[in-house]
């Protein structure tokens, strides 16, 4: 079967480049990809394959390809959100949606898994159990769109789930993977402090909000240099310090906006503790109120080490003149909503090359300017479809 | 005379008021005192003296009264700016103009001296020596209007200074002195911290400046807590903390705003120097950049201590029932542009009390209910002709 | 009275200055000073007098001179005690008792009061009321001699009381005075931070008490700088800050102790309040256990204004070639336990100018060269002894 | 080889523990084992080989086993110094010297090594190349005696390096190995804070040495908070603050002592790099004079990872029943002075555990109760002579 699928992936190439266009072209927004989905919905129907649209009480859609054999239930991911960011590449395809732009991939992701599902859908008879295939959106915006796929109850039967990302780490041709802890999981934290506005020459009628709020930044610096343990990664960013004011008025609130990052849960965990340990700690200390929102979203990203090594060995093994290299990759510092599957199902994610060619230093995801060689569209669903034609195989 | 000044201010009491709800219902913003000016020239006109108008590239009046008889020169100094203030009050003279207040009494200073003027002007045969009316502009804006009348060389002969200013303190009927330092000198500073922004996931790729502006703040508390000698006066207060930003988006730049108060001349330069040493410090200590601008506006008010004890006793010794008691208060925290002139000649500012009757708690100055007991005008005018009366003794 | 009382007391001075030489060369430290005492009950016997010895369950000694007319009831201080300090002076009566030192010159105090106290005794019959003389012990070192005295009951019949102190603040004959609030009261507190320790590669398995020790450090500026009227006196140093270790073992526990001043009760109050609160915040912040013993000693010591005019009026209308200055001081820095009895009885505490003469900058009490003009004790006994008239005249 | 040396081995069991029992019960400090050093000497004495004593200007050992054959030369290397602590076992072996213990098992690697290279002198025939046997002391206390060996220029020509750690990570039987960077580097930093003196009541006159010394402490935690990547392991721990003073004394000056770890050598630089900022910029900020004294002593310990994976499957692939399992261990947290050989060299430094038998919660190296299973000896033996007979089939 693995050699039909590169075939017909192969022939398919300007296809999937033509999709992913078509999505740059037409961006839409978190949680309003109301186009996006019927577009992916379209592409579907008529297809022998059962679908569900407006999934999680969004715009997901996922299609259901049954095997004819029988065998495991796997799922397979892409997102399909953009974000606002006003693009400033030249291509010709560029984003007809002023300030919204497709610069995090999902154009692609979306392109190659549609026309590797489509290949699926003809290949059904050989397939041993089920392949999900899901079309996620909201990706970008907590709490994120895998949360409503996951509690449509439609993939509560899968065994394992897949997922890929196109960076610019490396030419097209590798494909890169990590076990474990892959990325960090997230926290959102806003801190109110609340103390008593007063003339600038009477400190003592007032209750200064500003040096309050700027002890607990201070304060929560010791949270990764001493609480955290030195082989753990752990951030914590106060991105926001708003007390604005008048020079001569003592500000009577701050509002501090932050987020964390933790490789673990176990370090998300600690991370919160401290932080409201120290919010309380800062109330008493300067008789403030201290309104802490403390928000974990998307959890620690855990590639399951046999899922993994199963994946590297299936791509190292392939004989594909498209899969140029496939090596270990660093743990990445940004989050990925992808997390969620796989704290409930074991679950690999992993990485497709995309610098453009003679780029040396290619804009990362999420610049006004980012860009990918569109080769890697290919190389994403063969390197995907290997997985499944090796993972199938033990499933026999 | 004295005698004769007394009789005539009590037979103009209403028509202090009068001029006072006049300039009460329109209101004028500092530095553009214009109608305020012209209403103040037009009451001079036709009157024998000489009339400076614009003085001070502004809005400046100065009324020369020369005595018959030689004698020192004096200066009596009201100011007449509203504030931006939108009243509250239910007096039926309230401003006409939205937003803008007569809150800090201004109107009640000016009218009682146009009176005490226009009296002294028919006792000028009287009178050993020159007195000049100043009827100043822009109080309660840096850099003042003090400054302006100054600069125009036409109280350069002074000898002395006088000034008084309403505040509800206490009932109709006091006088309150102080002597020495008694308001404190100020200065605005802004400081830009400017680091570098980036990914909250990555700190080391950025250089945090909400971090290093937090221990500019605590820093600056050791500035009071143990650079000031503990029996002087002095106040920095940081009012604005401009940090607002993104929670995970490492903050380039943040801009604060602060206040300093000291009641010596002394204390406002050891202030200065230690915070741009501090700012100096962060800057090495963050390697981040801090534009640190300082401006000290209005000085620390100095009463000469022989022309206050004149004063204190020239009212004590007094005989009238409307100076009901004379009393020494205590240092006040707000600044004064009065302080200007009290550097250049031997001054002395004193308070009259205007508490409205029947009030316990009344609003202070600036505040949009602020009000007061219009009889105060009388006992202002008293007070300051019986100071002049005195002084002119000795100027004999 | 007073002419034969002043000759006396000129009569008398080299017994003064003898007396001063004796007790400088035989020191004893706070709550230790037997052998003064005994020199001190061994000149009052056999005069006719009641004295009080082993006062307060220490050394006191209190020696009541009763007149013979009816009358008030006043006190007249001195202490005794010297201090732990190794003398450099070059003195002929330099201490004979090695690190210990009459460096604060209550030698002096006590040797004008003795001679003093004789003359009165000798005087007694002219005296209206009486006088109690009081020799109080271990004024330096916390809690102070002044409480045994005030609860041995024996001076609970006082009227009022009066005291000085000799600082070399300006030549021989010139006394100081001020009223209200002349020294600051004080506490003292330690702060003992226990976290929990460990190897210093490893801070996650432990708990860094110096980290939060010095979070407190820095927090307890605010105190200062943001809690206190900027007008009114107050300080808190932390003096010491132990927490040496190893340098790569995570500490488990500091040791602060500081010393806090308020110019008045509130401020001591508001200090401590503060104190206390910021030291649970930091226990709630680092998650350590902070043990905070606050002890205030000495209370702000307050001369009564109407004594203090009194004594004022009398010395400035006195006429003797000794007192040749009598001039208002400002407020001082340290602290003094005539406070307890200021706090109980209307009280005026005053200044006896001792600097050496031809010495521009003196060594001020506590130095190790501390050193004083002799002469100052016959003013010392002079304006005491004066008061005392005075205050007589009015006892009549 | 492999096999006759597994057996020669096996059969000196008791000698090894018997040496390693020797060793425990005469221990010695570091840079003072002159009894060590000579009974190591002794036991190679009339051995077929190359001694050197007292190499590095101290009390090294090097034992060369020149093969008959030609072939690369490598070191292996064994400390035996003990450290500082009174020993708290119950063994019948227990330390002779008060104060003194071999808490670290180096009696234990010098015991293994002595038996092994006596084996492989008596294996020379077979040997391909040259052995270096290195018995190095002083390991305990930087700058360590590894820098003496290799100074020594007798290990110039060594193309590897190879050495062990006992601990109890486990039971005996497995063998540890980490590839990369292993142990962090660590640096000794000490800063004297130089500030003014002076009593606690009047700040404005001191320069509060507690205070700065404070705010490095608050400010030194942004290196790891802010300036390390989040995915580097580094730690800086101020293990002592020398501020104990006098409560009611400013403190003139405090002394910081500081531990800093790194797992690469950038991290130590950029430690180093930002510690000096700080310092400088917290001696501008509070006027302070600050003199830092920063010591790297032992450098990142770098497992070439060629050789380490040589090492893993050599013992993998060894088929003996005292090396029950080989498997990858965590980074660990201590440092290590063979990192200099390692900085020079291509080396593996691995892990031999040696949990006591019914041990569940071993007391860990340098514990005053530290103990081994005596088991561990054969092991560790076992497992070097392991990578030798690889390493030198590899070699022919």
């Amino acid at each position: 079967m693995k050699e039909t699928l590169m075939k017909m992936l192969e022939n398919r190439k300007d296809e999937m480049i033509n999709i992913r266009r078509y999505l740059h072209r037409n961006p839409e927004l978190s949680f309003q990809e109301k186009k996006t989905s019927q577009y992916i919905v379209e592409f579907y129907k008529g297809k022998n394959v059962e679908i569900h649209t407006n999934v999680g009480g969004g715009y997901g859609v996922i299609v259901t390809i049954k095997g004819e054999k029988e065998g495991k239930k796997i799922g397979l991911r892409a997102d399909f959100d953009a974000l606002p960011i006003q693009e400033e590449t030249d291509v010709p395809f560029k984003s007809n949606n002023p300030g919204v732009m497709h610069a995090c991939a999902h154009d692609g992701h979306t392109a190659y898994l549609m026309i590797l599902a489509d290949c699926l859908i003809q290949l059904k008879d050989e397939i041993p159990g089920t392949i999900k295939i899901i079309h996620q959106p909201a990706e970008e915006v907590p709490p994120g769109g895998a949360i409503g796929m996951i509690e449509s109850g439609l993939l509560d039967d899968l065994d394992h789930i897949f997922g890929v990302h196109l960076l610019p780490l490396g030419p097209v041709g590798i494909v890169g993977y990590n076990s474990g802890y892959v990325f960090p999981g997230r926290a959102y934290f806003k801190l109110k402090v609340q103390g008593i506005g007063g003339h600038g020459s009477s400190p003592h009628l007032a209750n200064d909000a500003i040096v309050a709020g700027a002890h607990f930044v201070t304060a929560v610096q010791t949270v990764i240099s001493r609480r955290l343990n030195p082989f753990d990664m752990g951030v914590v960013t106060i991105g926001s310090f708003d007390g604005k004011g008048t020079f001569n008025v003592i500000k009577d609130k701050v509002e501090l906006e932050g987020d964390v990052r933790g490789m673990t849960e176990k370090t998300r965990e600690l991370i919160e503790k401290e932080i409201r340990r120290i919010a309380k700690g800062i109330e008493e200390e300067f008789n403030v109120t201290c309104e802490l929102t403390y928000t974990p979203d998307y959890p620690p990203l855990y590639n399951n080490p046999e899922l993994t090594k199963m994946v590297e060995m299936a791509l190292k093994n392939t004989n594909d003149r498209d899969i140029k290299e496939v090596k270990e990759f660093p743990k990445l510092s940004p989050s990925e909503d992808f997390a969620h599957y796989a704290k409930k199902f074991p679950a690999c994610f992993f990485y497709i090359c995309c610098t453009p060619k003679g780029v040396e230093k290619p804009y990362f995801n999420h610049h006004p300017k980012f860009d990918i060689d569109e080769e890697a569209l290919l190389v994403a669903a063969k390197a995907v479809g290997t997985v499944i034609c090796s993972y199938c195989k033990t499933n026999e």
